[in-house]
């Protein structure tokens, strides 16, 4: 039912279009740092934000006008977060959204704004106004490459897909385009993540979706429900793929759901998997616990232990560690009904039985553990609830990166 | 009142002894790993452990054998953790105190027991049994500095600390000796301290005593209560000093918690500034909270966010990752409010005042952030409660160590 489209973005669904430039916020003037993604009919939106108390003034704004749950275009720079200016913020982050709309012949309402870079640096938005018009004129299908490029600040990589799949007998496209990096939650690196469908569904039963798929997708990406200031993931549906309108938890929704959540889920493992200095993606997955919130719980302490991360960069099979998380988690687990193993591509290896140690083959341990995406399978024996976490490892590229990051 | 006692530890009070041998649990035969502590008299003595669930089998013996609230030796063994090794482990744990109990000729339940090192591997019992003769052959004044040596694992220096000081006419002495490393709290190198004295004080007034002090010393190291699973601190007071028996929360008893808690965040700060792989102390004083929790939360979530960690580690001024640190603390603060300046030896430069940017000389920062200890002093501006935490930055040789503990 779901084909992936390989190589497209945020293009994929009909009457999207996007684009990318340099306007002059990032030093290096061959980097690209402004998008925008523009549908040409005013499309029902959704978007969910930062729980961080210190917001970035794009979130104000973008909220402002997704307050009628309808927008056409969504612009973005990355360079410069535009977090702790106060008041000048506010006032920037409208006017961004008013110079492009205006640039598009749209209200300032229905422009959604994205900012992503360093904090308490004021913006430049003489920058931004003069890169308008070029980036406007450039918008186009091929557009979502540099848009991809352009909301990029220390990913190594693009973070981009698109699916198309069915509703009844009518052919929806969905795209996305996301930026990570940072060891993410619960520090700063921004997570940005734009949606793009011509699914034709109500902006209430959007907003639902969105929320319900987050929940298990980047948000169990490292720990805490605690984020950025500035993380952000938006949804554009401008129905032009002609579907009977989804206005209720049909089967519809629950067929777009689906989509949605794999969508999600596979960019929340792409932004892990290229964390800060990352060379493996980690994924935890606790299951037989008492409820779920625990398994989540514990699964998110594991992923964001540095001395596991380093465990596992090291690719060593330093058990103790992934127990002493479980441990510390805040939640009240039986150390003595623990089971434990690491797995990846080239198999798996049991380490731990009961909260015992298992005499394993160091060797076979060490070949699972060098490869580039691990499994820690962990089951606590008290339940039926399970959970997955993704995170990376700790790398000394990461203390590289985020040593000297505004220089 | 209170006299720093140059180059002295645990044998500094009257009647203690100790010793450090090397017995087999490190591979390098030159390394020290068992020491022993012993008291001429039966000491009274207290303890406060880790709260982790997962708990080595030593502090469960610990736990039993201070009951009645006395003691008169600890026995510790670096290299082995004595951690998820289920009953073998508490039968070993056991042993050891039996064992050195008999060397001592003293009661098993007078003996305490301490271990750190590796988790989930069966500890060597015959190599500490081989090893107590000697060890408690060695017992002198001298055998301080071979006791602090003993208990290391990565650390880099050995942590021991002594003082005099005056209850009414009667001069009392105490010494302690720690170790910290790995970044502590809310991760897994293990905690230790051991402090002793020979102030006469009741094992109840000695309890209080440690429990008040170590809230604001060991557990201002770091985040969340969640300690490691072998985390403990112990104390024995012989009484030799021959004051009057401190039996209640009089002026005697605040003198004697004055002077632990100097003691105490004096090693707390020893064993901040020696975290794995750090080169620099940070210490983040959060002041004018709506209350005292609140400050302590905000305080030990700078502290623990790796992103300023590793800023502070590349003597950069990026202050907009402390504040989103105080954003995601959980605590509700107003980010308007927030006054933020980083200080050492050299001056102290003002970054953020209510919230926004302040432009500050970058070179005076840089030069500032050179310095290895570095304040974080945060003023939210919403009450009159104020806390302390001490942390370290995140440096390459941080992943190094970790990276590959076990081998």
């Amino acid at each position: 039912m779901l084909k992936l489209l390989s190589n497209q973005g945020v293009t994929a669904p009909k009457g999207f279009l996007a684009s990318g430039i340099h306007c002059g916020l990032k030093k290096n003037n061959l980097k690209l740092d402004l998008a925008l993604i523009y549908s040409e009919v005013q499309a029902n939106a959704a978007g969910v934000y930062t729980k961080n108390k210190v917001k970035g003034a794009p979130i104000y704004i973008t909220k402002e006008h997704l307050s009628n749950k309808k927008a056409q275009a969504i612009i973005v720079n990355s360079g410069n977060a535009n977090t702790c200016n106060g008041s000048d913020g506010l006032v920037k982050a409208k006017r961004m959204a008013e110079l492009q709309g205006k640039a598009l012949r749209l209200k300032t309402s229905d422009i959604l704004v994205a900012s992503t870079g360093v904090i308490g640096v004021p913006l430049n938005i003489d920058a931004i106004k003069d890169g308008i018009p070029m980036l406007t004129e450039r918008l186009s299908k091929e557009g979502y490459e540099d848009a991809a490029t352009a909301i990029m600040t220390t990913d190594t990589y693009k973070k981009q897909l698109a699916f198309e799949f069915k509703i009844k007998d009518k052919v929806v496209t969905i795209g996305a385009m996301a930026k990570g990096s940072g060891m993410i939650e619960p520090n700063m690196g921004t997570m940005l993540s734009f949606i793009t469908t011509d699914l034709n569904i109500s902006g209430e039963m959007l907003s639902e979706a969105l929320k319900e798929s987050t929940k298990i997708s980047y948000n169990r990406v490292s720990v805490d429900g605690d984020t950025s200031t500035n993380d952000m993931v938006l949804v554009l549906a401008n129905g032009l793929a002609s579907n009977k309108e989804i206005v209720e938890k049909n089967d519809d929704y629950y067929t777009f759901i689906d989509v949605l959540n794999t969508l999600n889920i596979t960019l929340a493992k792409m932004i892990a998997k290229d964390g800060e200095g990352a060379t493996k993606l980690i994924e935890c997955i606790v299951s037989n616990c008492k409820s779920e919130k625990d398994a989540e719980i514990l699964s998110k302490s594991v992923i964001n232990s540095p001395l596991v991360k380093t465990a596992i960069f090291g690719s060593d099979a330093n058990w103790g560690r992934v127990l002493c998380a479980l441990g510390y988690s805040g939640v009240n687990i039986n150390p003595d009904k623990v089971n434990l193993s690491f797995k990846s591509s080239v198999g798996e290896v049991e380490v731990c039985k009961d909260g015992m140690p298992l005499p394993f083959d160091e060797v076979k341990a060490k070949e699972i553990l060098l490869k580039d995406e691990i499994q820690i399978l962990i089951s606590m024996n008290s339940g039926k609830y399970s959970s997955k976490a993704w995170g990376c490892d700790l790398s000394y590229d990461y203390v590289k990166i985020n040593g000297d990051y505004r220089s």
